[in-house]
């Protein structure tokens, strides 16, 4: 069994519940999001068009939960560690979506910046504190009925470290790429005062500077604003862990 | 008037009618494939799924013949040099589109490797000779009706020529990339019998390699194959020059 396979195995059994930054690490992960068929053209184009948010990596049939291109034999009902479930413009946080999901959607893998956290690690810069989901006033080309802002990540990291994030994410342009902005928070209208995942912002360190990357929960902000009637995604920094080895699947 | 849109019009206005190789050099090229809309889908995901044959860089709205992401104002049915229209799987070449284009046609523009033979150039790799579009037996992932064999463009390139234009396309993952094969074309089961474009194949030169390339024939290869009953789009290397800087493209 692979690192892969076993930790899809440890989130399906619940033996590992918790965020999947850290877990398998030089595995490929992904985001997920999972519309009607109705919506799915919409949504593809909506992710073509906004491709640094949302990078599509694998498209399944529809009614399909299993991504046969990145994790044959894996499960998307079960092997993601949490869901955001969105019904009707309102989400919430599930773990197993088994009774949930229907025969009509299409689940659309994203890749994941959760990807390179081991080349970055690599590098000399620090995955495991400073780094945060936040909404941005950055706006994204529409496509139908999906439209938004961006939701980015932030990390906090030294001039040296951002220079060396910058090179190595670079090398990964299906997980979202080089930032998209380094500097001032304001600047991308970034909402510190409402992170969706990793806490309270406190004042940033001196000699630390934000850098920002475009962000795979995205997509979900533009299905709430599309006031979509139903959605399963994952909830964020829970993703999936494809059997794809990062370090062939980055260009070179 | 920027070189782009110089050598738009200059097509538009039947001045320059031959292949778009070594125009407005430093420009995004794209190929063309408008299908109708009842097949978008499937062939947007038979382009996600196949993404170093098809990488697409924008879908229009439904009808419409402006890529306004990349050249605002352009009109995909007058400004490529040559257009191939399949009918009931029967292709045909065509210079105007303007009384074949229909209400329902979803116009895709995919990137064209042509983009970086500027780059190439710089680097000390001729792009002028040795240059063929060829079919193969490399398998692609179907899509809905859409299915079949890689198209391939085949350059003959010293070894030093080989490695820096390795180097080169990575850089341009949105226009295929890199190679996908380097020496023996049987290995991928290239047709050098039938070349779809750069003439007769001759005798390899001594000291040459052949390097090739996911080509953006392939969606037509794949429209063929599915009977597709009507698409537009490009003749082989008789592309669309969009607005986008190669070199601010190109991931760094």
């Amino acid at each position: 069994m692979t690192p892969a396979q076993r930790a899809r195995l440890d989130i399906r059994e619940k033996r590992h519940t918790g965020s999947t930054r850290g877990l398998a690490p030089g595995y490929v992960q992904c985001n997920l999001a999972a519309v009607p068929q109705a919506l799915a053209f919409e949504f593809l184009l909506y992710c073509q068009r906004n491709s640094r948010a949302c990078p599509v990596l694998e498209v399944c049939d529809p009614g399909s939960a299993e991504p046969r291109q990145l994790a044959p034999g894996a499960d998307l009902r079960t092997d993601l560690p949490k869901y955001s479930v969105y019904e009707n413009g309102r989400g919430r946080e599930v773990t197993d979506v088994r009774a949930l999901w229907r025969k009509d959607l299409v689940a659309f893998l994203i890749g994941s910046g959760i990807t390179f956290d081991a080349a970055l690690e690599r590098a000399g810069v620090p995955t495991d504190r400073y780094r945060w989901v936040l909404n941005s006033k950055l706006p994204t080309v529409p496509a139908g009925r999906f439209r938004g802002a961006m939701v980015v990540t932030m990390r906090w990291l030294t001039p040296g470290q951002a220079i060396a994030a910058t090179q190595v994410s670079s090398r990964f342009p299906h997980n979202h790429g080089a930032p998209i902005h380094i500097g001032d928070p304001a600047a991308i209208g970034a909402d510190l005062e409402r992170p969706l995942f990793g806490g309270a912002v406190p004042a940033v360190p001196a000699g630390m500077v934000p850098v920002f990357w475009a962000c795979g929960v995205t997509p979900q902000a533009a299905a709430l604003a599309a006031g979509v009637d139903f959605m399963i995604a994952h909830a964020p920094a829970h993703g999936f862990v494809t059997d794809l080895e990062a370090d062939k699947f980055c260009t070179p």
